[in-house]
């Protein structure tokens, strides 16, 4: 998104047109950022919440969906999806609105205090408070480090197959020994609507981390010369005009040949980045945005930072501690979104108000 | 338990007589105390944990077992009874010795940088760290309050019945309107081994917190002057050379009459006190014990506090607080346990030596 085009999307916001306003706005939809909607709900606090990924649950849905997490307290022990279906549960009543598959790019102090905040999909906010629920960041391609082929991105260098048929009838080089490069691989020499002209797999060693299934059937097509397999790595680029012609790939024997391609298609899988959030001016140390122990509040006012993101003295990076610093970040938020009233502790298992911002029955103590 | 007989304990234990050598000590058995096991457990501290209580759970079972809690992250909704339940399977692996029933009476520093430990019951220990978790205090009887009347505790005024057999044939007066003043009132009234000379029940009005099916069978002994009930409040007694001979009750209408009685019962139920803790030299404001954020460590190093019973900036009396604060107390004890080692942070889901300690099974990863 450039600069003009950002300064057209904010103009357009301030005027209030399509802006959406609101007293909370969430970046990370992991289970930190899950639980902040319900500390904020408890205080009556509707929230928005945004993540990159196109699913609320982050690193514990990314990297382990299935495995066993043991030290969530009273919880002897769950998967990261029963963590978070348990989690998106608890927030139901709450009825927090998700933004989902998009990154935020934006992030600006406007003069009457509140923040303006837009999305790489263009959905934009004008909130009094922000927490920054973001993990280990969000999740980036990790990216093929050749000299020169960073200009190609986007339009011959792919990371994500976001259009499948601008592939159809190119001469295709994947790169990656993954699933995702087999799937898509497989993908491009079967016949179908997308076929390619052509499919060469490169790969820096003979051994995948995919489905033998899929591996299995890979080999089979470089047998019937359907495919082509080579061991090695893109060492190099050969460019024309500003035109990629071909890579260059180094064998483990030390032989560098030049495949010619029309398109390369690169999978080594997501890399966590901290990402635009170390634009926002706010104070950060080692990758890491520094916060209070009180109210878990970034050098910006208004800006709270909760979960793997934050740092302060003794952190560690615990779920269960995520869970905590949101509960204080919600009190410390409280006062920007209700200036003028007294924010007290209540207990879920007797406040009849909480019970009736939860949506449950008050029990009749004697 | 007097200075004499302390000091003769803290001898014999010094003599490695009977004392139980420990690395930590768990003052609390409530659901932070519970959890404080777990996250020592994970770092390889063996822990002896202690409650004035007959069972852990400490408030969540002593006053909402049945009552449901909201705000327990992950979990949308649980019992007091369940949480324990849950917490006390999440620490099985870690074999903790528990030690109920009993107080901590007696914390000393020793020169090896040991603490010296003492309960009500005469189990000591020398421990290298201390946790005190011990929520809003022991739960102690709430007194009755007459001018003098405090130097028969133990003698002629009871707050608890340890041994029923010093009522018989007594003239009892039994002061509350709870199940327990009823029960006792009803126990000492009915033929047995324990029946009372006489029982007179002292309750401030004509209603009472107790099983209707008692209150109506209290009534009946009355109606046949098997035992007797007045509405008012104790407000005197009368002594004569240091023995207790009656009570003075003074009724709604004003009146008061005295009462004869060799022994006084008083069921006001129970209120958390800090009691011992609060002589244990710690820095304590408002009632609190005060920590730092980084380890959650008191004034003296060593001696922890997590939960309800501690104070620092920001401090919110949650449960959840009590969780964060136990694992970071368990890092910041390790140094203390394990003086030569770096204590690095491990994942629950991928360390397989945390699934050594846990018990489980190490999946295996590509």
């Amino acid at each position: 998104m450039d600069l003009q085009v950002n300064q057209e999307i904010k103009e357009t916001a301030l005027a209030h047109e399509g802006a959406i306003e609101t007293d909370a706005v969430i970046v990370g939809a992991g289970p930190v950022g899950l639980f902040q909607v319900f500390e904020l709900g408890l205080l009556e606090i509707k929230a928005h919440i945004i993540d990159s990924l196109a699913y609320p649950g982050g690193q514990c849905i990314e990297l382990y969906p299935d495995k066993p997490i043991y030290d969530i307290p009273a919880v002897p022990v769950c998967t990261g999806k029963e963590l978070t279906d348990n989690l998106m549960k608890q927030i139901e009543p709450f009825g927090a609105t998700f933004h989902l598959g998009q990154e935020v790019t934006t992030v600006e102090g406007l003069d009457d205090g509140r923040f303006f905040v837009a999305t790489s999909k263009g959905t934009t906010f004008l909130t009094k408070t922000i927490f920054i629920a973001g993990g280990v960041g969000s999740f980036q391609p990790r990216t093929l480090k050749v000299d020169g082929i960073e200009k190609y991105d986007g339009t011959q260098l792919h990371y994500r197959v976001r259009n499948p048929e601008q592939f159809a009838g190119k001469n295709l080089v994947v790169v990656g020994g993954g699933d995702s490069a087999l799937d898509w691989a497989l993908n491009f020499v079967n016949d179908g609507p997308n076929k390619a002209e052509s499919v060469i797999l490169v790969h820096r060693r003979d051994g995948f981390r995919a489905a033998p299934a899929n591996v299995a059937k890979m080999k089979e097509l470089c047998d019937n010369y359907e495919m082509q397999f080579i061991v090695g790595q893109v060492t190099d680029i050969v460019e024309d005009g500003g035109t990629l012609n071909a890579v260059k790939v180094t064998g483990g024997d030390g032989v560098t040949r030049v495949v010619p391609c029309d398109q390369v298609l690169v999978f080594f899988g997501l890399s966590p980045k901290l990402g635009p959030i170390a634009e926002w001016g706010l104070n950060i140390d080692r990758k890491q945005i520094v916060v209070d122990t009180e109210k878990f509040q970034t050098s910006t006012p208004g800006i709270f930072a909760v979960g793997d993101v934050n740092v302060y003295p003794g952190k560690k990076k615990l779920i269960l501690s995520g869970f905590h610093e949101a509960a204080l970040a919600a009190f410390g938020a409280a006062p920007y979104i209700f200036p003028e009233k007294r924010i007290h502790l209540q207990y879920t298992t007797t406040s009849p108000k909480l019970h009736k911002v939860l949506g449950v029955e008050s029990p009749v103590f004697d």
